[in-house]
């Protein structure tokens, strides 16, 4: 089967919801945030301890795993889930996110057809077509794909804008039409960027054409906040209810919760993994650097008040020494930590929309997690 | 208390030897192999995954942690048990090794006193002595500390082997002399490089200053295999029965096996973990290498027959996936395969003792480990 979803309750004074996603691997709550796995691997974790974050859905990435091992390779492993050993679902991006941000600007030429760019492993050139990446996803089988979208960088002028969206309503539509794995949903993309009309527009023919879900792409693409909230806004206003709403690429905690308060279910983001590897990692009280030496002899957890393997078993002084010693461990710890604070994030955020007081808790979150940058 | 030794039984046909391991962190069955921990992290491991491959005691590096984070941190957090959060027992090197291997000839001055080096990290100038080395192990609070030797390269003429078994006596006495931690158990160190006198004369000296256990140095620096085979036989031969035996920086499977047959208790390597970065993994058919396109679409795991978590939940084909896409994920699986690997193999030693057929045992593992490479 499909997903489903369920939508359980709308909160009071806000767009922010609560529901469910029903799956092969599981139902899940949502808001949820999904940690990535690029190459069908969260960086440095074992899907153990991904389970132990409590994640529920990843994801994974269809360009690089177009590239290697190949989709057919996957195939002939049982699929992404068997391939990877992970029983919990999977949602693929179209690869058309890596297209435009990993191929140089001469290197790539968008026409009607597809995009001919050239790879960021070997040079060697590659021609990904909206049919193209959802033959590779039926392939991965993975249990939601994405249609392939233009993601035009910010700012263009609106003409463009208003060609680039009228392009990706035809390749969703083109994407749909040779779309063939009945346990696969399939998402279409709100585009538009800042322009309200475009996000409008896109929204409503994208619905038209009755994907299984939704996401906003386009957003943290080098706006600002403001603007991106607006795009957020934007890009929900004529979705349907039933639908899942899923904004791609966000992952600042604040980020997360400004999403959810207008509307979206689903999010996903290399953040907490990436800076985890440059020694970083997110607390209640702001992000810390263990590259800074005041945490030599701090015998402290990463974060007081969290529950995750690393904070119950490490203190600030081991994990910097890890850091600054460049040792594999540090990263992983502080990657673990990290996908666990934003997945406790989005359990909070759902307990507030059920206590239909999810403003206050934006309030205190923010008053505590920016004191120390004041 | 210090660790105590159990000689349990001797094998009829060899010299093997079973025996325990009394620790304040538990008991030990020997013959055991050790992973090597050198910055205080066994590389990419958490003490679980150790643990899950039945680890006992581990190793950490004195000159690392002497430089980073320094010793006095480690103390401060309570010692390196504490720091690291392992709940095993410790033994650390003295770091006499690192020096002599590390620092290049010209930047290094052997004297009576000790060595004066620079850092391989930024240079700096740096003076190791015997009572410097003990000194530094007894603030890490490991379980088993070395005496700091003279670790000469192979080969060097018997003169300056003479000389410098007589100098690695003189700083074993000195640093016996200092040693001051009622929990720390000090072995000695047996030098002599292939010179049987020197062998003899090195191991009866050491044996007189009373060790709490002895070690046998000086081999795997460039000797062929008989030689070293030899150095272990001429090492151990006028060892007490009553105290351990730990041959360093061993770690080749049929070097533990013929380690085990001469008599030696404990081994210790960095081995398994780096040949495992570099994507090669021990099996009963020989080591075999990920990179090899072969396994592209190979769906059975590392080796038939073991029992580590690596084998029990992936495939080749997706540890394959891991090392060519350079994914953290893909060492630390065949870290775990390998460590778990050589401490199987240990555990099959302490049966094949028990039943006396260890010769029987040497000859089957050979013939099949060996066998893909004929």
């Amino acid at each position: 089967m499909k997903i489903k979803y369920n939508l359980l309750q709308k909160e009071n004074n806000t767009n922010a919801r609560l529901g469910t996603i029903e799956t092969n691997y599981g139902t899940y709550e949502t808001p949820m945030f999904m940690p990535v796995g690029t190459k069908a691997t969260v960086k440095s974790l074992s899907n153990e301890e991904l389970k132990e974050c409590n994640s529920g859905i990843i994801l994974s990435n269809t360009y690089h795993l177009w590239l290697r091992p190949g989709e057919d390779i996957i195939a002939k492993c049982g699929g992404l889930h068997k391939f990877m050993n992970w029983s919990g679902p999977i949602l693929t991006d179209s690869g058309g996110f890596q297209v435009f941000s990993l191929a140089k600007n001469k290197e790539k030429d968008i026409t009607e057809e597809g995009v001919h760019f050239k790879s960021h492993i070997d040079g060697s050139k590659l021609f990904l077509t909206p049919e193209k990446s959802i033959e590779i996803q039926n392939k991965l089988d993975s249990d939601i794909a994405m249609s392939f979208d233009e993601c035009p960088p910010f700012p263009v002028s609106y003409d463009y804008m208003k060609k680039s969206v009228e392009r990706t309503l035809r390749w969703a539509a083109r994407g749909k039409k040779v779309h063939n794995n009945p346990n696969q949903a399939l998402f279409g993309i709100v585009q538009g960027g800042e322009f309200t009309d475009l996000r409008e527009y896109s929204c409503k023919e994208t619905v038209k054409m009755d994907f299984d879900g939704y996401s906003i792409g386009g957003t943290s693409v080098g706006e600002d906040k403001p603007t991106m909230y607006k795009m957020v806004e934007d890009g929900v206003r004529y979705l349907p209810e039933d639908k899942v709403r899923y904004l791609m690429g966000v992952g600042d905690p604040i980020d997360i919760i400004e999403g959810v308060i207008r509307g979206i279910d689903i999010f996903d983001c290399v953040l907490p993994t990436r800076i985890a590897r440059h020694g970083q990692a997110f607390t209640r009280y702001g992000k810390i650097n263990f590259n800074n030496a005041k945490f030599k002899e701090d015998l402290t957890p990463v974060d007081e008040e969290c529950d995750c393997y690393t904070c119950k078993n490490y203190t600030k002084a081991y994990i910097r020494h890890l850091i600054t010693t460049g040792e594999m461990l540090g990263g992983r710890l502080l990657s673990i930590h990290n996908i666990r604070f934003l997945i406790k994030l989005t359990e909070e955020l759902r307990e507030a929309i059920k206590n239909n007081n999810i403003l206050e808790y934006r309030e205190k979150f923010i008053e505590k997690y920016e004191r120390n940058n004041k």
